[in-house]
């Protein structure tokens, strides 16, 4: 099995519901550094798993709808607690879509599966993987 | 699959028994940066995997039990080379039980499984995986 | 010169003020990475530049003040663009105070100077460094 | 499953063929860091994965095939794209056969797997996974 | 003294001349991962060192003359050694020319310095320091 | 001002004196990822630093020294605290010895000055710095 890893960054304010979260129960936010990776399990004709700058610019696109926002205010997550974990999932659902769409090139049809990773710290960090 | 990860660290004394170790038969040290890996099917309640709380914290208490010691004097290493793999898995394991006991809350009960990763130097690590 | 350098991070929401910042003048976040590097000419009587676990904890009570919160709310911050720069004097600032006040220890009053760098995310940091 | 890492580097020139690659078709270079991954279901009779000095002995000689050259003008990859993911096989099946020849000592004929990644900047890696 | 520190990279191609430099004098090549950090004594009125997205865009172009390049043939590189330390300082000066003409800012003229690292590995790197 | 830097590690046991050390007062090691910096005004007529292969070797052999030992028996440090930053100025110490007996090679006499960085956790680092 093959993988090819990308990374990128977005910067969000958010807060918690729930006694579970304590102080991040306030208005907060932080830098998440992701990490799309992208898994097949033969090389295409290019020698390649995916194009690596089609894959750096749809995760760029992705993220470009979540950053510099307050995800409190955002339609997409009403009522729902943004933990790291469940970012990782709607990344990583978002990105299968383009794949699906062909965004990442005909070729990325081949890909069996996606994982991303985010950072919130240098302490912790969240992911979510699916098959494609 | 979601997973989340936290990070802590812990700095021992040791040697190790067999010519395959070279100079590190002699007592001499090192610090593993440790990280806990926690995996589960499903978010919980809270949107999430487990508290990450509760798994640094349990995590600290863990590894409590070994900082600034040396491991050659701890009975529960008698006889037994405390290679980086093999405290990977002493730390995945003493983590599992507490998930067990519920002291990562209840609702880690439902976690599927463990990874516990230890960094000895920038230039390698080893990791220990099990099922909960 | 010697130095010793302790890590810790927040998690902050806030927005800026300016053209010149973009969309980063809507509310977002930031998890910031913070080193606080302790200057001083000459070591003292335990051979150190300063207790490592006074450091870290006297860091991660000015860390307190600031995490999990709305900087845009905080009175000290009324009017001020808390860029990554200018919180990087601000905990370098608090930190003086607290070296001043023997918060540190005795010792800590032979400390040459301080640096503060805040790490925004993998490719964005800043920092401020002062005298004592 | 237990698993130990060890990292190492190269530094190669060459360049790809395919509009796909874009300006990364003209001769270019870069410096590969290096994680070679070994997996086994039990440790050996020392209570390791595998001798940690063999592997990075053997890493640092297969990487010395590939280090301080043109891979354009490498037989072993005429008419080939030596992207990222292609060349962390190529690693990794040297790995294999050396692991499989006794290089990496008896023991290791137990070892279940390897993985090999080869990070090319801050913001991309690429990774190939095989059994033993 | 405040800094403010952006990174970026290049993937180059070159070769040394000198017996020093051992199989280096072959083609091979370099990931430079390049931190470029700016440094004044004051902030400016927005309460910055200096705006990170011109600092960005700025520090990219200056990546883009060298980028994806076989530097031995490079007419400004002629007859040079294009070592790590050798090229922090071209990009370090060639930053410098686009302080002083404007390109990042008018305020940007009250820098104080400039320090330019690049990164060739994991266990190498290199800087040039410069007052502007 | 120019520098290079290179990095290498050691694995070590010790024990501190002094109630200040808490719990570090106990037999416990450390893993020290050592980065030693050198400086110099210009370039020498290989247009370097200092030879990166020179300096990488006289660093290990530097290290070698210290490596897989339990610095507690070594005469060197008898009654010393081998605090990180003690350890960080006898290692500068030894590398500027062997600058000045030409084992850096005859350019390396031009060198200004040296810094060694000794990080013994994710969140902890010292340093010493000097002239040369």
């Amino acid at each position: 099995m093959y993988s090819i890893t990308v990374r990128d960054h977005i910067m969000i304010a958010h807060s918690f519901h729930g006694e579970v979260f304590g102080p991040a129960q306030r208005l907060h936010g932080a830098t998440f550094v992701v990490d799309a990776t992208f898994r097949r399990v033969e090389l295409d004709a290019d020698n390649i798993v995916v194009d690596i700058g089609l894959a750096s610019g749809q995760l760029a696109e992705v993220l470009g709808e979540l950053n510099y926002r307050n995800l409190d205010e955002e339609p997409a997550f009403a009522g729902v607690n943004t933990s790291t974990e469940a970012l990782a999932r709607v990344i990583a659902d978002r990105l299968a879509d383009r794949v699906h769409s062909g965004a990442l090139g005909e070729g990325a049809r081949g890909l069996a599966g996606l994982t991303v990773t985010l950072h919130e710290s240098h302490i912790a960090w969240a992911s979510y993987e699916r098959t494609l």
